[in-house]
């Protein structure tokens, strides 16, 4: 990893161990490979008539395919975006502002990604209303809840498939169900489950998705937004022709490329990687705490992304671990990248009930197809010491042991 | 071109020669260089507090400045975009939007992008009026008319430093500078100008200006808009802390660290690239009516983008023309890529008072840096035949000939 430099005396190199994998995976060899032609010979706009132009188009398209097939949607559903915030915006805006003669009240949950929760709150300045349902301890939403969120005035309901925080597979069918019931548009956020865990938009019923290439294996810069045919939506991006009309703008057609292979990839490859990196999970989820005292595990133990463990350290900061793991060889992360530079605790962990304390000492190592029995018997090892040393710095932790008389 | 096959035989081969600059230009083989890591080892999130997260950041923040020296701008009034329809979108949104208290009337010219009058239309269904600004024959902005269109409740004017579809550079400093004097923000689409001429925002007096690196050799899936520094503007993309909170989502970074390679590269070429393309400009606006009967140079030859020829050829309709020349191994268009799939005539041309019959004759050659003298010449002698072949079909030129008595 990094730029190569130099080569330096091989007792010097330390292996890298990556596992931040919500924060953005590896660009998979095949997804590489799948997008050279584009940043070079192919290098055609889409939208010209003519064979530079039509060769673009024609890439373009086929990777729209294998996008709709990884989530079993028809290819004209399928609209490309920039990133996953992108494709939020575009449903939670496109969405409720289509329907704004039916009603101007949405429903999302409290352990939402900023990306829907801002464009709620940017929504709030032209008039509509919302409603935040909560979670229970595990970041687990209440379909229950949301049913009784719904009022008449509601047009769309915002729940996410699965919880980059935390791990946790939400019942995104079961509130899909009770929203069609309703005549209640439901969008679902899978940015973090997209590409890791089997999903099907006819099955889940979801009006809209949103998915990023970068969550499994795809170049940044490559989303979509899945809509449901016949769905009203307006654009984000006003333009022309492109996207049907619905998101103006010249295509990123290498990165289009790029996220239909990965999709392509990771429908195929899905089991394998699945089991692995869960057996992986599983045993950082049952030996963390086992080796270090005071460590929680965060979110939910039955439905919970494969690649995904988080817990809460007491008495040590994400941050000071995130760097003194870095300087180990270890990536790891403390909670989502889109609110790093931000040093609050996470609203995510707030919601699920946590104190603010609690939620300073967040961690999440989030395992990646490269991810080996030894990295993660490394970590085993190199962790205890290091929460040991950090410890040693907090008052808290001091006072702890005193009351414990030790 | 095109996807390297099998190797077919020498005399097989037909060159291609592209001439549609203002569709997309091909990737510059140090840009696809540059971004190569990118999509390689160093994937990281620019968000992220490790060494993967470090090195892309560090990358994004060296793109940023090379952007911003591209336009005599600061590093941190450079926001990065998906593309020039995002820029566009977000300044005109943006701005108006954050300044929505003081005023709700915008001005903008006939000859915009898509990508600027749909996002006035769309402001348009929230209370926001406009008036749109005539241009003379030549597609030329008359100051005089942007200053009559203002009214006190004007917060905006967008108006393009040059027109992608004519050719023709607009005298945008000049409406800047009174725009500043009203107390009034100036937005720019540079989108076909960046790179390309030079730009100095200091000296054009622009609060906010986009460019798109698919523009001078930079990837698709690049672009940028500026923002003077004080400005207050909304996000079109409400999400997380990148980009100062003003643009989230993940960043591309590759992406990005290709728009910066391509504005490094054009800051140092553009002098030698605009003397040579510019001349084989000038032999095309020259010969081509010189060859062929009723053709009509578009848009003014004086304040011209250097790469840019275009004409509208009488009795013939574009999308023959670009058909014609593609089987014969030319790329050309005949206006707006974004608006290529819509055959209505060119808003452009219709507004420098072209009829409907003229305007749907248009055909654009603009120039690429590999662009030969060898490439025009042979244009020129393959273009009369194809003329004359198309207009053999069309009615109207019978009809012409006979009345001239041939």
């Amino acid at each position: 990893m990094g730029a190569s430099g130099p080569a330096a005396p091989a007792e010097a190199v330390m292996k890298r161990i990556y596992l931040d994998h919500i924060a953005a995976t590896p660009v998979h060899p095949a997804v590489r490979e799948a997008m050279a032609p584009f940043l070079a010979g192919t290098f055609g706009n889409p939208r010209s008539f003519h064979a530079e132009g039509r060769d673009a188009l024609a890439a373009l398209e086929e990777a729209r395919g294998k996008v709709a097939a990884l989530i079993g949607a028809e290819d004209a559903e399928i609209y490309f975006t920039s990133n996953g915030t992108e494709a939020n915006n575009f449903a939670i805006k496109g969405l409720a502002l289509g329907r704004q003669a039916q009603g101007t009240h949405i429903v999302v949950s409290a352990v939402e990604h900023p990306s829907v929760l801002n464009p709620v709150k940017a929504l709030g300045k032209m008039g509509f209303t919302s409603t935040i349902v909560p979670v229970d301890g595990a970041g687990r939403i209440d379909p229950g809840e949301v049913a009784k969120a719904l009022t008449p005035r509601t047009t769309l309901v915002s729940i996410m498939t699965a919880n980059s925080e935390v791990g946790t597979i939400e019942p995104a069918a079961e509130i899909a169900a009770l929203c069609r019931e309703r005549g209640v548009l439901f969008h679902t956020d899978a940015v973090a489950a997209a590409g890791n865990i089997p999903i099907d938009v006819k099955a889940l019923g979801a009006d809209a998705l949103s998915l990023s290439g970068d969550q499994f294996y795809g170049p940044k810069g490559a989303a979509a937004l899945f809509v449901r045919r016949g769905t009203r939506i307006l654009p984000l991006l006003d333009g022309g022709v492109q996207e049907g009309g619905r998101r103006g703008g010249t295509e990123n057609v290498a990165g289009a490329v790029g996220l239909g292979r990965a999709a392509e990839l990771a429908r195929q490859e899905m089991p394998g990687r699945t089991a692995r990196v869960a057996a992986l999970r599983d045993r950082l989820l049952e030996e963390l705490p086992a080796r270090v005292e005071r460590v929680l595990v965060t979110g939910s133990r039955e439905a919970r992304l494969p690649h995904h463990a988080s817990f809460c350290i007491e008495f040590v900061e994400g941050e000071a671990m995130m760097l003194s793991l870095d300087m180990q060889g270890i990536a790891a992360s403390s909670g989502s990248a889109c609110a790093s530079k931000s040093l609050k605790a996470s609203h995510v962990l707030l919601a699920m009930g946590l104190d603010h304390a609690t939620a300073q000492g967040s961690l999440v190592f989030s395992l990646i197809d490269d991810t080996t029995r030894e990295d993660i018997d490394h970590l085993l090892d190199v962790f205890p010491p290091i929460i040991d040393r950090l410890r040693r710095m907090s008052p808290l932790f001091t006072q702890y042991l005193k009351e414990k008389g030790r």
